[in-house]
């Protein structure tokens, strides 16, 4: 079952509700553009491409919802402005949806995309009958095309997701000095299980099928590679303990959480042999925005001479950012920090937190950036 | 009101609960060993000296108990055992409080310290008459001198702290270029408030009145001298959160709480000044055991140019270590993790976790050791 899906009416998106996990497996029917905003501020869906599949698919069925609309005489007459006003209110909708996290690129990306499609239906419209340019293609054509890309969209993720894992199941075992999966196979003995630390999570939940910095992970136990995971559990939402941890043992794989302050004890004892993570926004120069902590254990991978890599889906990178100077951080409640997740509050009452949901790795600590186009390695110049 | 003293009939320990902070400030009365052991396993007593301090106090109480035991004849009689029996039980019972945490030195050094107190009445008892080599210095004596040296230590551990926070607010100073603390006060502007980084908790709770780590901080906060501190929560059990947060709060210095993760992004953005950590033992070489995750935060210190201080009293110098190799890192139970303190589980049921408390600094981390003795810089040979 998919984790996010449009409902079978096509008017609203089903999520099975992250931020409940690992406690609680539950699917929520989103209908209003306010459900669907706070689903992605709330992190009920989250990782960088799933929320990027999700604006999509919210799209989707918010376009689908204006098909009940009663053509309004004169904006929705032959002469041509239905497709507009179908235009511009998706247009608002899609700003506010964009608005709900600042730093990861993808929803802006999918929205933007999904309304490039149905703009595209509009021009092939009016194109079609070169002596009426301003025909309209008409609302249901519209959707439906916002509709089919966002299934395009999540496919391609699918499809991204498995190169992604490909590219980095190779990487990782030639660092281990074999040459071929095949090869590791026929050497195998448990003490070459690869040991991999991983930071928040960019698994299944995060994107579709593979995920990216645990695809690697998961296409090798279908193959018979052997990993062993550090699971950072990643302060204040706890999304390695909930959400890694609870996907890497689901698939069988061995896993281990510890507190994020323990992933340099865990390195200086040799059990890390790489570090995967994902990403939220890659600027031209390589500078990868990321969930809190990342740039720390960058920092922590450098210093043990582990090699630091970034999986992610080339939509992820933004060329419009020159630097990680460019990329917005967004700063969270500090109740995350005090309270949430608590019995009782664990800090003083009143007490100043800071909690930015988000860290620059500087490009100079990353090894390679894996996408599904392949192995980058520095310089980095998207 | 002391946070560990020894009761008014002073056969038990009366300790303020520190795992229940900040939610409820209780006192609980300790008579038992195993009462007393389960106290410093349970961390309802911690921090290095703080265990030092009430290893010492409990000590007395235990030995202040054995006065009320009647005199067994043969052993006890005028030609000398009861002493040797006081001693025996007061070893026993002296090894079983030094098995409650294996990492901080300090309990042992207090022990020991008590110990070589009391045998020190016993050998002058028998040196005070030549001719009865094997007289009696008597339990009441030897409790007595249990009980003193008890107070002296921790009457010198606050002085150490008081030295503590002086060489350490000096230092501060002067990397802000100034040479004294009365011209940094002259020239004093808001944007002069130094930032400071710290780690777990290494203030008054974990020791007394000033504490280490943050001495310099509550002693400049009486002189005049302005701190931005930033706590890290140090998870798992939270004593940044829990009990760096309420202390400096409580003492009215600008404190602010990050997750452990967020450290690389507030020295990034160039808030950090110092770090400032306790430490449970150091070896030989200046290799420092402290508080798990410490160790990240000296590799993210180095990495960002800032300095790293490591404070303590002399007595956290364990000259039998010759490395940080030799010292030995306790493991703690892995629901300290997945449940410990949580509303609910947030990690699958049966997740495999990593739970060291501890981890070690290497000495080419650190910028200087901060001892009541002065400001050490490398190299150290202790």
């Amino acid at each position: 079952m998919e984790n996010i899906r449009l409902s079978e009416s096509g008017s609203s998106v089903i999520i099975l509700d992250q931020s409940l996990l690992p406690a609680e497996e539950k699917y929520i029917e989103l209908k209003t553009p306010e459900e669907m905003h706070e689903a992605i501020e709330k992190l009920r869906v989250r990782g960088a491409p799933a929320i990027g599949i999700f604006a999509a698919y919210a799209m989707a069925a918010l376009a689908h919802q204006m098909l009940k609309y009663k053509p309004i005489s004169g904006c929705c007459s032959a002469s041509g402005t239905s497709d507009d006003v179908f235009m511009q209110e998706m247009s608002v909708k899609g700003d506010y949806l964009k608005a709900s996290r600042p730093t990861a690129v993808n929803p802006a990306w999918a929205v933007d995309r999904v309304l490039h499609a149905a703009r595209v239906e509009m021009y092939k419209a009016r194109q079609a009958d070169p002596n009426r340019m301003n025909v309209n293609a008409g609302v249901a054509r519209l959707a439906e095309a916002v509709r089919r890309e966002a299934f395009a969209i999540q496919e391609e993720d699918k499809a991204m997701c498995r190169a992604i894992a490909e590219h980095g199941l190779n990487e990782v075992i030639q660092l281990g000095g074999k040459k071929r999966k095949e090869e590791y196979k026929e050497d195998y003995q448990e003490s070459d299980s690869i040991g991999i630390l991983t930071h928040c999570n960019a698994g299944p939940l995060a994107t579709s099928e593979y995920g990216t910095a645990l695809g690697p992970v998961l296409l090798g136990a279908e193959e018979g590679v052997k990993f062993r995971v550090f699971a950072d559990e990643t302060r204040p939402l706890l999304q390695g303990a909930r959400l890694t941890a609870y996907e890497l043992q689901k698939a069988g794989v061995d896993v281990t959480l510890i507190c994020d302050n323990m992933a340099s004890s865990v390195m200086k004892r040799g059990w890390v042999q790489a570090v995967f993570v994902g990403c939220d926004r890659i600027a031209a120069n390589g500078d990868t925005a990321n969930k809190i902590g990342t740039s720390g254990v960058a920092i922590l991978a450098k210093h043990y001479g582990i090699p630091f890599y970034v999986l992610g889906p080339s939509s992820t990178i933004d060329p419009a950012c020159a630097t990680g100077a460019d990329i917005p951080i967004e700063e969270r409640d500090g109740d995350e920090i005090r309270e949430k997740f608590y019995a009782k509050p664990v800090a003083p009452e009143g007490i100043k937190c800071f909690n930015p949901a988000f860290d620059v790795t500087e490009h100079e600590l990353i090894t390679a950036i894996i996408t599904e186009k392949g192995v980058f390695r520095p310089p980095y110049s998207f």
